[in-house]
């Protein structure tokens, strides 16, 4: 098993550097808001992670790379020590990108010799999450990317994509769930988050779910509808949001002419009516379901409707970076599950019953945000295949829009 | 039914007067911060309510009082039309205090004649609903006010109150629930506001509850163990509320020399070890149920709990407008379920599965604000007696400490 | 001169209480806006300016008539002690109106007493400070008011003032004075404050002034040639403080239709081409000029221009608590130089050369707010007749409106 | 001259570049505060100037660069077009350093060409403010740089600078001025800015200035008699600076143990007691003035005491990048007017009598910021050689700090 986790880690590690071939030297240093952070804070943040759970535990009289990294790249672990600001992050030139590179390489020396010497379980649960938590910041670096480059008006593309299919997606259908008493969250054996423990019982009243995720088309007339004008569509904060930040349509989208265009990690383009929306708050999600005379699903009735479908999906190493249409011919099961956009659920963040965060410093890793946020499910396609799972719970606050966020209908039955 | 109406009418109108006699002039007019209203507001608020959905409605040809006053006193309706801006209600020196008595007598009036004639079920529904929209502004004047008067650093009494007993409180226990499926919400026949509908099942896990309330001496204990000093205690949201707004202890309370004293709207007193703590956060109570090792209650789990316990509390009739030390001996069931302090839950404010607003502008009243907010539950010192119920649920943001809430604990079991 | 001083003192506190009779009791409690107070605390603290530097000093062991007082109404003299939260004035609803009035009336017994048995030069010299400072407050009692009061929809009158006659102004002309080495400020016999001191030799170029104020019709003119869009016409700082603060127009002018008008003391009425505008900030003065081909003058220039002119205008006694227009038949001198409007220059407020602050508390009257200021000169139609001379310099930040500030053109000659 | 004018063209934009190899890449793309900006800004910028206001206008049917960098680069001039927002300077990671450097060089090659023709005395005219700009961006180049380099917790170290001496300077002397009648500013022929014309008349009291500046050790006796904790030596608006700001001593200045240490482009290091301090805005200035019981001097007295002195001092090019002490031995005259600290006056930015900024968009240079700002005299180490002179008006708004800003005193004679 140690060799297959060194192989792991190795590959993991690979990805996210491989993310990072398109970017200039410029790219990876600027903070382009205060929820994101530069790609050099991520490649070393991430490093921190093995160097301060994995080296500083089991490399005897481990010294660090560097005393003043110990404090420039932990994100928010009290436990460990003071931080240096989140929302500073963007002011630090140096250590440059050259030497946060060195960095990490020098860090995957050494969790390599570790590795290859015999492990025992409690370093594999902790390199684990490690991996799990690298993958996690792969998605940031990517949406964070995005924004970055958004803000720039030489519009810069990041990566070429290709082209899409001509067909049209179908009237999407309701698929109807019986309900009942029944189990969600872990106790298996793969990985899994504390925030998705212990399985627990909930009961369901009988809904139905939209069989695909709502299309960029079908926002469109929400928009055309005077989604944006009309307050009796919308939660009173939502309203507000969107009052103070002028939302008027997803981010990303600008109209030039009379047509609506949006900027992707390939360029702006015309936006595809066929494709799942994508970066819209819980707020424009909410009422967009009200628009539809519809609901959001809650996470229970989302975990209950997935179970057992395959993990399919664009993900990232498709490689097209943004969410793709569905074109399969109707009917089938619960489409677009997985790999295209997180879907909003209607369910605040909140522990199971019976949860209990892990000891020490990891134990910051989920509970300690747990209020004012909303669980988003299924993934998007800037998610590394394999991360996701059924009982995966994704989480931000409602008005989050940087993230490959859509919308999947739900009412009840 | 009508008569008895119509006497209801009369005598929750003049209970909010009652609550006026303390004031002079100028507390009326004040608004101390933007989620507070000065009291010359909620007297005509609740006025205009009835003269929008009952006389507006019920009285052919009815022409309001002054055509200013519908956008004056209008607070969130947007299907009624414009409002005046919440946060400047404190501008208006205009309509004075005088006029705002004439206009609520008049309004006062013109509903004794419509009530006095035979009045069918809906306006009898309607009418019901203003006097426990009246209630909760009751609530508010007294909670808005004691806010007001603790920013005079000549700290105005409002009422002067008893004394209190030398008894001291016993120990807490903890009470036993073996969960499994039950039923929560209303479906019953007397008044209750649509975010407590419907009735609806859900599964608990076995739990226990302290059958008191938490102490001001209990929670003294947590600030002298640095309570407010250590970021693993808190939602990491929550240690933020605190930096930034300098919390070291409950609102209201301050320390003079060594000795804790609070301001009441008695006046400023030591503060009594005996009696439930109040006016803390739901951040505040949420970090002090993990220094308990324990946490605090679902409401499903209080009102599982309390189910079938009278109504019973200190309630704002009893004029002392502090929550009571329960200094009954124990053992005993549940305690302080009511009228002493609103107890924080650990469950956001989300609609009920199957939830329907109203339809029309009432359905502005409860369902749009369901977001980031938190229930509490049993009603306060400042609540009408016959005003709440098990299944009542009030809610506010996590951050807000200025109503009359408390803590009570609770465990997996 | 005891007698003369005790009668003056009497007359300026009762010219004070005459300027409340429109008021109601809300009206005197509100804080509008930041640089606003209530006239509430107008009243107490012109009295508290009487006890602390009169009374204190000069009654053998006074004993101030509250010590809360002390604090609640020092509006900013750090060496006399701790003050009351600027902004925060508006908190404080007690002690009571009529408290504050009994406050007054007790100061103002024991001044009688004090004033009516002999007194030093020292003792007459603070009071009739005090009875300048009054005046000042006078003035800001009326603009403060006014500012409060148009924050109403309702647009409450103070009082109602008489109607204009229908002649029209004439276009106005450029007077010419010749410049060289003269003198300004004061060294003379009468009261002057510490900031118009040490009378000082300038050195001017040649320079023309116009005969009389701009008036609304020529301000109208600006508007309609796009003044408020068009950068090159401001200064940096003023073209943000427009697109910050949304300028389009004067103070209180609001178009309804085709037709401005603007908010008086005496109500909403159409604005009056022909009267002066007023209401205008440094930055509109300005940009107004550089519209105009011309400038504002200096302080040297306007002072060095109006010395032995009489001082007349409109002032606060006159009633009409607005502008006039100047109809009188042309040509003549210098007009309007006195009492109608204070005139931006474009001096900032500095210090004369050889100016020394008075030792001890006083010395904080003027001397510390001279930075980002700009003087004003002639006095309004709310100054009291008597309080200004052609030596006075008023002074307020460059983007503020709520005074009753105008402008007159200047030029190199 | 053309060929001069070439030579001089091709030795500043060198310069400008020279100041830039110490740098890594990441360095240039961060804005570490509003009022700054990024190094890559800076180049690009100054590149824009000549590409805008000369290549424009003198090379036949040019072809600019780049649509979007005309754009991009603009800083305020309205007149040219729109322009990127400033605060938003660090957002744009592209052009990347590289292509900012080909940009320079093109238009470097397209200047070259056009100055090695003949040349028009306008077009000389034009090219020389553009030289004078780049000078003036040196300079800020390398007070961002400082700034931002600071944020680092790793303290970076721009450029290595030698050692001092370790001589003592000696207690300043007062110099005395006749004032009188007397002429400040510029007709000459050489280049001076249009805020430095035209040369007119002023009176002068006579006066004293100190022969030197203040140092670092004099400052620190300000410190430690609680020059920062006395509100009665601060200018009112200073105070609240100071309270919002936390100052406690000059930017830069760090306590570490009992040793004030303060960060300079050769890194950290102790406090020199002998230097000029620097890094004080204008309250501090003057707050410092006022406790040594003497005052700032004014802008006129400051020229015509500096008159017919050589322009000696340490400038950019000495690469010391830090005020030197001067421990020549006294009695001497006016010491350290230029070169080593920009020296507050109490003089706001104001125009000169007679000012005309120029027509076109060049008179946005300077006229549309003569609002709350201070004069400062006399260049710094940062500044290049031979581009101050005595009549050179350098002005910041009275919280500045990050400019080489310093300190020389005045009195009445």
């Amino acid at each position: 098993m140690a060799e297959n986790l060194a192989e792991r880690f190795a590959q993991t590690r690979r990805q996210t550097e491989w993310l990072c071939e398109p970017l200039e030297t410029e790219d990876y240093v600027v903070q382009a808001m205060p929820d994101a952070s530069p790609t050099r804070w991520h490649l070393a943040h991430t490093t921190w992670f093995f160097e301060t759970f994995v080296l500083s535990r089991w490399q005897p009289n481990y010294r660090p790379v560097s005393d003043a990294y110990q404090v420039l790249f932990n994100s928010y672990y009290n436990s460990i020590g003071e931080q240096f600001p989140r929302a500073h992050r963007g002011l630090l030139t140096r250590p440059t990108v050259k030497e946060v590179f060195e960095y990490r390489h020098t860090v995957d020396g050494r969790m390599c010799e570790l590795l290859g010497a015999a492990t025992d379980e409690e370093l594999s649960r902790v390199v684990e999450l490690g991996l799990q938590h690298e993958q996690q910041h792969q998605e940031l670096m990517l949406t964070d990317l995005k924004y970055l480059l958004s803000c720039n008006p030489l519009l810069p593309v990041y990566r070429q994509s290709g082209r899409r299919s001509r067909l049209s997606v179908e009237q999407f259908r309701w698929l109807k769930f019986g309900g009942g008493l029944t189990s969600i969250g872990s106790d298996g054996d793969g990985f899994t988050f504390d925030n998705e423990r212990p399985r627990h019982q909930v009961y369901l009243a009988p809904f139905v779910l939209a069989d695909r995720l709502v299309t960029a088309g079908e926002f469109l007339e929400f928009i055309a509808d005077g989604g944006y004008e009309r307050p009796e569509l919308w939660l009173s904060l939502g309203w507000a949001s969107k009052q103070d930040l002028l939302w008027q349509a997803p981010l990303y989208w600008r109209k030039r002419g009379d047509t609506w265009h949006e900027f992707t990690l390939g360029g702006e383009r015309v936006v595809d009516l066929d494709e799942p929306v994508t970066h819209v708050s819980y707020f424009e999600a909410e009422a967009f379901a009200r628009w539809s005379a519809a609901r959001l699903p809650t996470e229970a009735e989302w975990e209950h409707a997935v179970t057992g479908l395959p993990i399919a999906g664009s993900f990232v190493e498709g490689g097209a970076l943004h969410p793709a249409a569905d074109k399969s011919p109707a009917p089938g099961g619960l489409r677009q599950a997985f790999g295209e956009v997180w879907q909003w659920t209607q369910s605040p963040y909140t522990p199971y019953p019976g949860y209990r965060p892990p000891s020490g410093a990891l134990g910051e890793y989920n509970g300690k945000f747990m209020c004012n946020q909303y669980v988003l499910r299924g993934g998007s396609c800037a998610t590394p295949r394999g991360h996701v799972r059924a009982t995966y719970r994704n989480f931000f606050p409602p008005d989050a829009r940087w993230q490959f966020s859509g919308i999947r209908l739900a009412r009840d039955a």
